[in-house]
């Protein structure tokens, strides 16, 4: 496969027109999508006129005038059509950690004779944390977190598990669950599903209404582009809102938020998730990053995934340099997210030593480098480019100077 | 009082100069800081540099290489020494909301005999809810909310109470309370003390470290200009944070978040209140707007605050038009913040027909009109012509169009 094949098949991505909708002025190849997205350029005009009529002119008048007050709602039902919920089930705010504490309180309050909260070893640390806080209010008693191997999942559902909080595609492997499947099982037993998005949302089609999910909570920062720390989403199917309520009891979930009651009334709706005011310059930074996807069907962005991807590992296969990294993700497509993580011992060097000539890839602790495929913005020719630089490093070994193999603040 | 001699005032004022470093180009009199602060012209240059040069271009890369991942801290310490806290004791992070939810968890959990939350009835809403939602999920046995009128307040300390969770300065009415005092009284009987300042930071001088208060919490979108729903902030007085932790454990709030470690352990400093990922694009203009209070000393704020005030009570009492407008602010200014609130039966009306005229003050159920004075931007002039409005208006019931007495949607 030579570069003239590969630009063959840039030609023929029907995606390939978006990457223009993407700041990409750096002109490096920028296969960390799934930590931090590109700024789609709309974000840009888009804050200027928050920024300048909105919040500088119009100021408090905006709630009303530009529908900021209704922003939380209009961008969840954005997010909503790329996950799989129909309207009015996904609202956008906050962080995925505050997200996921307000529904495992609210799963734990329905399930009160049950308290495992079952999840996976090696779920993203900060779900587990969050269950972890919620225990040292609750007591183990009340909320206990249960954690095994992704493999033993299925087997160990039982009628004594509350709550099952699973992220979708592992952070550390790109590992995919079946969701569908889980949520069934779980389900038969009385289990309430709770699951993680954030590798999932604008990657991979998710279909939450389809598989009966409970809820889910999700990031905008990584698929979906939404900017540095984001504000996050939740989803809560429709079947429970009236009667499962969150217990971070903020004014804006309030029915009636203005008429400033003394005691808390929740909106019968996805607004009781709600908290606080909402961020609104980051918020309108995420509605005008989703434009992006606007008509986009997420089976398409599936299949480029897919075939970035395992284009990036026949390429590397073709190489005797590259056998030192040991893949950790799924071989099969289906079973794993868009992103191929390898462990290599060299990981953080060969990290820097890209970064150093102009591939961006991510490590992870202990010795993982993760290499994430954004269908929108990146191209066949990213993908050639970036073994091409893989195997050279390796080749020479250049990756094992002292500036790339010195630890440095990781983020 | 002629327009000279407020134009005299103006020309005195060592503060007026700072009015430049604002938005002013609707050319409105905006009576209104106390909601939405006017946005700061350095905010808009920060944040196309953000966009441009640190997310487009140094992506990733930009947590270190930008101090995003530093952001909470740094904006924190500039916040602590408009509040009289030494640095290391304030961060900046979530909504305020979510804010008060930590701290009185975190200060319940070292309370354990005592479960009593005590408050004023016409706190501002959420801070009541935040504490009704903790009830929900702790018993009433752990968490009992107590309300009393703010004059009621010290006769209400006993040693069953746990909290003493007050605002300093009442949303509606702008009345101040002496919080050096009550801490000193709740310490007596060993009450914690939570300190909601939403209405004082930027706007009146606070001495958190001096008057030992334990816990602080705050916005940043009102006195200090920081944007729509920006974070908040949090204060945790030192000699509490290694002993007491808040619940709702975050990976941002980890001692080594990077380690990625399964287990939660909570940061030994003010950090331990982060929970999700910071969010950058909103916290980076609180970064910028924060510039307008350098080298400006809260005691000059304070003064114009109140020169701004008293002036608009004078201007007001020379009009015979005006006696409609009864004022509930106390007339003392040293009791107040910096607003004058006013019951009339026709406020909202009144709040429509001086937007229509130029001058932005706000409404608040049932029947009151709110005027904020933000001494960074309102000028004598402003005070001038705002009463001027007012009285032009009330003289003529200019106000008491259909167009402006139907209610729309309130924010």
């Amino acid at each position: 496969m030579n570069l003239n094949n590969i630009r063959e098949l840039d030609r023929n991505d029907p995606l390939a027109p978006l990457k223009a909708k993407f700041d990409n002025s750096n002109n490096i190849i920028y296969l960390d999508g799934n930590s931090l997205g590109r700024m789609p350029l709309s974000v840009l005009e888009s804050t200027e006129t928050l920024l300048k009529q909105q919040w500088g002119r119009d100021l408090i008048t905006s709630w009303n005038k530009h529908q900021w007050i209704d922003m939380p709602s209009i961008v969840g039902d954005k997010i909503g059509r790329l996950i799989g919920a129909s309207k009015g089930q996904v609202i956008c705010s906050d962080s995925i950690s505050i997200n996921l504490f307000k529904v495992l309180a609210a799963g734990l309050s329905v399930q009160q004779e049950r308290s495992i909260v079952l999840s996976t070893t090696d779920n993203f640390p900060t779900d587990l944390y969050m269950v972890q806080g919620l225990t040292s209010l609750l007591g183990e008693q009340h909320c206990q977190l249960k954690l095994v191997d992704e493999k033993a999942l299925e087997q160990s559902l039982s009628r004594d598990v509350a709550i099952l909080m699973v992220t979708e595609v592992n952070f550390r492997t790109g590992a995919r669950l079946d969701i569908g499947r889980l949520t069934q099982l779980a389900h038969n037993l009385g289990i309430l599903v709770i699951v993680d998005l954030a590798h999932s949302a604008g990657a991979v089609p998710v279909a939450l209404d389809t598989w009966q999910v409970d809820f889910a909570v999700g990031c905008t920062y990584k698929y979906l582009n939404g900017g540095p720390g984001a504000p996050a989403f939740s989803y809560v199917a429709k079947r429970h809102q009236t009667h499962i309520k969150q217990p971070l009891y903020g004014w804006m979930g309030h029915a009636t938020p203005f008429s400033f009651d003394a005691a808390y009334q929740g909106s019968a709706d996805i607004r009781q998730q709600l908290v606080g005011t909402p961020p609104i310059l980051a918020m309108q930074a995420v509605n005008s990053a989703l434009e992006v996807f606007e008509n986009i069907d997420m089976n398409a962005i599936r299949r480029k995934s897919i075939a970035l991807s395992e284009l990036f590992l026949t390429l590397l296969s073709q190489s005797e340099h590259t056998q030192c990294l040991t893949c950790i993700s799924p071989y099969d497509a289906e079973l794993r997210g868009s992103q191929l993580s390898f462990d290599y011992q060299q990981s953080y060097a060969l990290c820097q030593a890209l970064i150093d000539r102009g591939v961006v890839a991510d490590y992870r602790d202990p010795s993982y480098i993760r290499f994430g495929f954004a269908p929108l913005y990146n191209s066949f020719e990213d993908i050639y480019l970036a073994v091409s630089e893989i195997n050279a490093i390796l080749k020479s070994d250049y990756h094992l100077q002292d500036k790339f193999t010195v630890r440095q603040k990781v983020t």
